[in-house]
């Protein structure tokens, strides 16, 4: 196990084989950027380890010109770049799910399968450009080094992104994280950055970056990352059912108090974190202790910028008993989390975004 | 009275002066693109009547050269282009929010306060373009013609829009509307156009357009068209309590069968439309006649790009008895609509998105 985040006692292993970590809430409250070690770790195949010195990206598709770039091609470029954002696995929260209805075969991931990092990089946008990008372009194609037998057949993991977000300056071919390079669990030697959509798209140990006419055929873009209607099923379902993931939609997670903690009746201390896509802002968070009867707003932490979430904290006065703590974040379009995980709920359990709850037993 | 669709005796005046019309639902379900004559008209002042040879917009603020363009300045550009586009007022669906809790002074508008149009018009890039947009510019403020009392203090109605989005090609300077000159209820003889942005940002009546470092101070992008917390006075609380209003969340309303409608049990036929800006797509409607227990996907019509609504159709089976039918849209980020319409309720009414509802009469 290569990734930086085993060392640490207190991180859930969900797997070891492929590697897949969350790390404690507590440090996703602590810290405006997510400490390297304690950032969650989500891989499909094995952890590549590749040699910096002879690793390649082609870059073809529709393009003028094919390109094959070294990392110090990369690195002498002019426009390096750094980026804060937050990455979110599409299926942070699920566990939540998992209380309304049974998700098999699929990782029950808590909230901390999200954190903020510096990047840096430079802009996809640069390099295709260089490329030059041909007639009839609309998406664009990544892939990674891991081959990946849950694919059906077994493939390297892809996935592609539309050619206007692709061309968009936050979209980065990174190679460094928080001030130093990537870890091999987070891609190294270099890794797409898609800021704003679900951490799948942001295909780690790049290979491969095709401009396309059409969306990847790739088993991770085509057929899975898409949130099917309750009654599919998703191995079987026309994949159109099923809506693919890119952008994120409003959430939030309470990451202090934990779920069951007993806790002192009176005033009481909720942190946690705010997150949207598509470059909207996280406006607001209201916290509630009597079922969303009446809300106390929260106060909203260091603003990292439009890729980045918002961590934020707020006092309520809980009464003894047992008690259900809420949160619901609010985005710059008025939109809200939906309130109950019983209609989010999916077949594959993905982008679950419902009010963040905790149940607290308050002592006298 | 000069707007066209007061000609129609089936449109509902909310308010004759200012005039404030919504068309029936119907007329909404039966055509792609809104008959200009069944096209909501929101007005917080008088209706003005301009010349439109004696029209001049300015173009100043952060600018290198200030510019001021007749419309014969906008017709000779080489870059008009035509959108279709919805607009959908921000009071949209606010009857649904009076049934929670009464919101006085506001208009009680149905869900028919939307409606997609053909534009045609010259990009504002462009026009920036040429006026040279200057050192520290974020923001860009525009101002209509018409001296609108309700302002505190009274003034022309004005909003703001963030640089990046008024450079996007969506948004025209509008003269044309379904092929035909803008009526002077719509903004004639320009009117600004921002798809996917709640209608209030589509400046009519243009007048000035002002390259800015910060939003506007006009009352309508200040102090309304902002989303408070239930709790808040929002003629007293901060203004940054309120989330003002841009990129629309999704949305979706049934236009058919209406509110009330006695039908026959069996198979039944819901129509309506579902609406999201930013961009994002709309992916998904499900009906349902139990109460969300379960769901009958609809079929989404014709596909008007990126910036209009998407009409869909459903058949479901009702049993005979009062019954409610429930629509609820998702988007491509699979964003859903919040369920309640208490979780969406505010004090002045805005952005109503609550799973849509109508009540049936099915009789055996």
């Amino acid at each position: 196990v290569t990734a930086p985040s085993a060392k640490r006692s207190d991180v859930t292993v969900h797997q070891a084989e492929p590697l897949n970590l969350e790390p404690p809430r507590r440090v996703l409250v602590d810290h405006a950027l997510t400490p390297t070690d304690a950032f969650y770790v989500r891989c499909h195949g094995p952890v590549a380890e590749l040699d910096p010195t002879a690793w390649r990206l082609t870059v073809d598709g529709l393009v003028e010109r094919e390109l094959e770039l070294s990392l110090a091609d990369l690195h002498a470029r002019g426009d390096v770049r750094e980026v804060v954002a937050t990455l979110q696995c599409a299926g942070n929260r699920r566990a939540d799910l998992e209380e309304v209805r049974e998700i098999p075969g699929e990782l029950p991931w808590g909230p901390a399968a999200a954190g903020t990092a510096r990047w840096r990089g430079v802009p996809l946008a640069g390099v295709l450009a260089d490329a030059g990008v041909g007639h009839g372009a609309a998406h664009v194609a990544f892939l990674g080094a891991d081959l990946v037998e849950e694919g059906d057949p077994g493939q390297p993991f892809g996935a592609s992104i539309p050619l206007a977000k692709a061309r968009s300056p936050e979209v980065l071919l990174a190679w460094e994280m928080n001030d130093a390079p990537l870890a091999p669990s987070h891609g190294a030697p270099v890794r797409l950055l898609v800021p704003g959509y679900v951490g799948a798209r942001s295909v780690k140990w790049l290979q491969r970056v095709t401009v396309t006419d059409r969306p990847s055929a790739n088993f991770f873009q085509a057929r899975s990352y898409r949130v099917f209607p309750p009654g599919d099923d998703p191995d079987r379902a026309p994949a159109d059912h099923g809506v693919a993931l890119h952008d994120l939609a409003v959430n939030s997670a309470i990451l202090a108090p934990g779920d069951g903690e007993r806790v002192r009746a009176g005033r009481l201390e909720v942190a946690g974190y705010a997150i949207v896509g598509g470059g909207r802002r996280v406006e607001r968070v209201d916290v509630s202790v009597d079922g969303g009867a009446s809300w106390t707003l929260a106060e909203l932490l260091d603003d990292l910028g439009p890729w980045a979430w918002r961590r934020w904290r707020a006092e309520v006065d809980v009464p003894p008993g047992r008690r259900e703590v809420v949160a619901r974040a609010w985005d710059s379009a008025a939109d809200q989390q939906p309130e109950r995980a019983e209609t989010v709920w999916n077949p594959k359990g993905y982008a679950n975004n419902a009010w963040a709850r905790v149940r607290v037993e308050a002592e006298a």
